[in-house]
């Protein structure tokens, strides 16, 4: 009686196959979610996460993905010490040049949180660099807000665009940006899904994450496989590391989650880590296919 | 930095408070998921279903809920036959009849689903009785279909209707109707929650279901946790028992759900039970006070 959908499987890459040099694999891209234990220093934090990026390419990932605001301590106290503006040609030593540099020398897609100063305003923004440049700019539309704990919109001003980018392959695989506590609202999420002409449909959602310990215990996962099971898609989930000591403890578990919502790859809650998994697309579809949530769904407008 | 948000605790009842008859607590309603192991015989099926209503209103449930077509087996080759109409003063011996019966006996709320007769269709139904009677019928919206198992809409015909009911107290607790693949459907959620006028604000959510084994060991439980996390509501969730011998085996593990979506009380897979446990309703506004999500939503229409 059971669906027998399958269990994806690590496929051997096709290095180089496309112009780009992307590692696409004969069933999808490989991806990463890499885990950051962020300290004081922007400098150190830049390079580790430097390090990790590159592991995640010897790995063999075509996505590596890093946590939210990853260059310095997550709190509306400290956002304002990290800020960098987000362009193209990036400001040396900042951690969008370090992502350009990455995603340039490895001919993968880059991406990770910054707090972003455009237009005399603080947003927390992920840019997504590509084998040729910036891809994309996304900027978080729900700051979280948890009583007595954060209120990211006392301080940063909020997005308000839904973020796509392609990465290549037949056809490109479409990867939606989310982040953190964006991850609470079924609207957003809808953007992304199998039944979207703006926005989707999505075969990943990207959601560099600097979720609450406080609140991740009991939210973190569930949240992350409902986002996979309503947009029927792989999710990578980067979230800073855990660490008892941080003023604002964070909650690691960094994660990939297939369209089934199982989990493929978790890291611990402390440290920097790597979690890496293949997205297999014809399982996607027929995740979709056979569970055809998007064509049955009822309207209520 | 814990939120510190307060675990919900057994208070004592104030059994006879209210007019009604309904056990009032001091903080909310006690609530019952009832999980039967379904067999081929309707009237062992009513009468089993009936001795877990005994069981619930002799724990001081002031709701009690049987899973989806509790009356016989599931499955769309056998769905005609379980068919009843369904009624004010419902037929002798029926499903129906007995929900009735023992919520005007126990004093308190009963449903459960029924496969009920409508102008010559089959819907897949849940009536709601209260002490004085009938008081709603939730016709299933989202007919479950997944491939090579289940096609419900090949023989049923969907409702189309969010369905509430009111219990006493102060204030009246709103509880709002959905069965089964309906936990797939933000849309249908959204009617329920928070922000909802029309059919919410619920402070619980009753979900009877014939949850597939096949698909509820991946996603049961985290359906209904993230229904009360989205809702920011209490979820009481029955569900027909696993039976190895079932040509559809349906998954058990009948739970209640709090609003910070931890699971209150939950039956193993196999055989009649009862979840139990009690709203608190000054608990659930203390989620939707520190979580403040309804009102934080960005608008995407």
């Amino acid at each position: 009686m059971h669906p027998q959908l399958r269990t994806p499987r690590a496929v051997p890459a096709l290095h180089g196959a496309l112009q780009s040099g992307v590692a696409i694999h004969a069933r999808g891209i490989r991806v990463a979610a890499l885990q950051l234990d962020i300290s004081e220093s922007m400098r150190e934090n830049i390079s580790r996460a430097g390090q990790l990026i590159n592991r995640a390419a010897a790995d063999g990932a075509g996505l590596a993905s890093l946590p939210e605001c990853f260059t310095g301590k997550y709190g509306c106290d400290h956002f304002a010490k990290w800020a960098e503006p987000i362009l193209p040609e990036p400001r040396a030593g900042s951690g969008a040049a370090m992502m350009r540099d990455s995603a340039r020398r490895h001919g993968m897609f880059v991406t990770g949180g910054v707090i972003e100063e455009h237009e005399g305003k603080l947003f927390n923004s992920m840019p997504v660099y590509g084998p040729s440049g910036l891809q994309a700019v996304y900027r978080k539309i729900h700051l979280s807000r948890v009583l007595g704990i954060t209120s990211e919109s006392d301080i940063l001003t909020a997005g308000t665009e839904p973020t796509t980018f392609e990465m290549p392959g037949l056809p490109p695989t479409l990867v939606g940006m989310l982040c953190c506590f964006d991850l609470r609202f079924r609207d957003l999420l809808a953007q992304y899904g199998p039944n979207q002409l703006a926005h989707g449909p999505c075969a990943i959602l990207c959601a560099p994450s600097a979720f609450l310990h406080a609140t991740g215990t009991d939210h973190w996962e569930l949240l992350v496989r409902r986002a996979a099971l309503d947009g029927q898609s792989y999710v990578v989930a980067p979230n800073v590391a855990f660490n008892p000591s941080d003023q604002v403890p964070l909650h690691g578990k960094s994660m990939v989650v297939d369209p089934w919502g199982r989990v493929l790859a978790q890291c611990n809650d402390s440290g920097d880590d790597i979690a890496i998994a293949d997205v297999d697309l014809p399982y996607l579809n027929d995740v979709r296919l056979k569970l055809p949530i998007s064509t049955l769904a009822a309207k209520f407008r």
